[in-house]
C-alpha cells in the first residue's frame, strides 16, 4: 500500500490521521503540503485542493472526496481518471439532518417571530399550528436529502420530495413535478447536489411559484439558488425567510446584503461535515479495495456529477 | 348525556366544538361564560378556569384538563370530588418535542454563537461536534419528556434521562441520581410536572452543579426552575444559556431582566398545546365512560399531581 495524501482547509488532519490509522494500521498518512515523493500516494483524502494538486501524484489509484458534494471536483484537468469515492459518512447525516430539522421547526414554531417579539421586549402569543398542517418540500432525496425528509416526516411535519428517480422513504409523498412541490411548500428545502442539472434550478420563475411569504433553506450549494432572484423574492416578501449555510462566494463578504436582512439566517457552511471516526472504516476499506485492482465504496458517477 | 362546558383562555372554542361533535355526535357544547344551567352540564374541558368556575355545577362527573399539567387544578375548593382527565393528544406530544428538538439543536449546532456573528456581518466557522458527543439530560419522562427524550435519542444525540421511577425508552440511559445527571449534561431540558415535589427543583445548589457554560431549556413551568437563581447563574455565566418557555408571571412583565439578556430565547409559553382534531376522540370517549359510571381514559391521580 502506498501513502495516503490529505489536504482539506475545514477537515482537522491530526483527527483524520487518527481515525484512519485506527482502521488501516500502519498507513502512511501525508499531510499538504508536506507530501514527501508525489510518486509514493497511491490514495488522496480531498476537500477542495488547489488547482494542480493532483498533476504529479503518477500513481494515484483513488480520491476520497470529504464532502458531500463533489461538484468541485469534477471537471478538474489535473484529475487523472482515477475512481472517486464519497463518504458514506453517518456523522454526516445525523448532522444534516438536525440542521434541516432545526431550520425547519424555527420557522415552523415561528421562532423567528417570537425572536423579533423578545427585542421589543413583547409577549406575542401566536397560537401554534399542528405539525401535520404544515407542508415541507425536500427537493433532492440522496444520501443527505433522503435522511432529512424522512426525520421531518418522523417528527409529524406534512412532506413532500422531489428527485430525478423516483424514491420510497416512509412518510414522504414523492412527487415528479418540481413546479408542483414549488406550489405546495410552505417551507422549502434544498439539498440537490451541484451538476450542471441543478446550477440554477431555483431561479426568479421557481420562487414565484411558492406560496406568497414561504420560507427557504438552502444547505446545498449557493449556486443552485441564485443570489439575484434570491435577494429580490427577500425584498419583495414572496420569499419571507430564508437560512442560509451556502452562498456564491464563501466567506459571504462583508457588507453582502443578506448579512443585514432580519429575514435571513446565516450560517457558515457547516450544515454538514465529515465526521472522522464514523468515516474512516469505509476510508480504510476503498483503499484495500483498489490496491486489489477493485473499484471503491460508494463510487461517483463523474458524468452524473453525484 | 349531559351538556358539556368550554373555558379556556388560549383554546380555540370553535375547533374544540367542530372536533368534539365529529367524535360526539349530538353533544350539548357551550362555551364559557354562556354556560346556561349550570346544574345541566356534566362535563367540563377547562384550561385555567377562574376562581369558583366549577362550585354551580352540581352534576359534574368529569373534568378534562386542556393543557399537560394539571397542577392549577390540583388543591382546587371549587372542585367536586370528580376524575380529572387529561388528554392523550399525539399532535401535543408532536409540538413539544418539535420545540426540545429545536431548541436543544440550536445549541448542539452554535445557532446562537451565528445568530450573534451575523449580526455583527462576521462569518465565524466553529467546527461542527458529532452529535453522539453531546450530553443532553431530559428531566421528566412522562408523556412529554419521554417522547422527547427519544426522539433526541434517535437524532444521535447522547441522551440521559431522569425520573421518580425508572423508565426504558431507546436510546437513552435512564439515571437515578438528578445530581448525576446534571454533573453530565451540557444541555439540560426540564419537563417534569409541577408538583409539591418538584417545585424548586431546579435551584441554586442543581445549577451549581452543572457543567460550567452549561444551556437549559425550561419548558414545564416556571416555578420548577426558580427566576432568581436561574437569573443568577445567566448572569455569571455558570448557565450560558436557556429558552425559557414559562416563567413565574406568564406573560413576562415589561422591563422582566430575561427580555435583554443576549443568552436568553424566549418563547410565550406554547411548546406545547392541545391540538383538538387530535385529542376530541378520547375526550368524546371519557364522557361516554363518566355517564355509564366507569372512570375516563387517562385520568390523573391528584395526591401524586399528574
Amino acid at each position: 500500500m502506498g501513502a495516503v495524501a490529505f489536504h482539506s482547509g475545514l477537515d482537522d488532519p491530526e483527527a483524520w490521521g487518527r481515525a484512519l490509522a485506527a482502521a488501516l494500521p500502519g498507513v502512511d498518512f501525508r499531510v499538504s503540503p508536506n507530501l514527501g515523493d508525489p510518486a509514493e500516494i497511491e490514495a488522496a483524502l480531498v476537500w477542495r485542493p488547489p488547482a494542480g494538486f493532483f498533476a504529479p501524484m503518477r500513481n494515484l489509484k483513488l480520491v476520497v472526496n470529504l464532502g458531500a458534494g463533489v461538484d468541485s471536483l469534477v471537471g478538474r484537468d489535473d484529475l487523472p481518471p482515477v475512481p472517486i469515492a464519497r463518504l458514506n459518512d453517518p456523522g454526516m447525516v445525523q448532522l444534516m439532518t438536525s440542521y434541516v430539522v432545526f431550520a425547519v421547526t424555527r420557522y415552523a414554531r415561528d421562532i423567528h417571530l417570537f425572536e423579533r417579539a423578545q427585542r421589543r421586549g413583547e409577549w406575542q402569543y401566536i397560537h401554534p399550528r399542528a405539525l401535520g398542517g404544515i407542508s415541507v418540500g425536500v427537493l433532492g432525496l440522496g444520501e443527505l436529502g433522503g435522511p432529512a425528509a424522512a426525520a421531518l416526516a418522523g417528527m409529524g411535519y406534512r412532506v413532500t420530495g422531489w428527485s430525478r428517480s423516483p424514491k420510497e422513504i416512509p412518510g414522504v409523498r414523492w412527487e415528479a413535478s418540481l413546479d408542483a412541490v414549488l406550489a405546495g411548500s410552505e417551507i422549502l428545502v434544498v439539498l440537490v447536489p451541484l451538476t450542471p442539472g441543478t446550477r440554477g434550478l431555483i431561479g426568479a420563475r421557481e420562487l414565484a411559484l411558492l406560496p406568497p411569504g414561504a420560507k427557504l433553506v438552502n444547505a446545498c450549494r449557493g449556486a443552485v439558488v441564485p443570489e439575484g432572484p434570491l435577494l429580490a423574492a427577500l425584498q419583495q416578501g414572496q420569499v419571507g425567510e430564508a437560512t442560509l449555510d451556502v452562498f456564491d462566494t464563501e466567506p459571504l463578504p462583508p457588507g453582502h446584503p443578506f448579512w443585514a436582512m432580519p429575514n435571513v439566517l446565516i450560517t457558515p457552511h457547516l450544515a454538514s461535515i465529515t465526521v472522522p471516526e464514523a468515516a474512516a472504516m469505509d476510508v480504510a476499506e476503498s483503499i484495500r479495495r483498489v490496491g486489489r485492482g477493485e473499484p471503491p465504496l460508494h463510487q461517483v458517477n463523474p458524468a452524473r456529477g453525484y
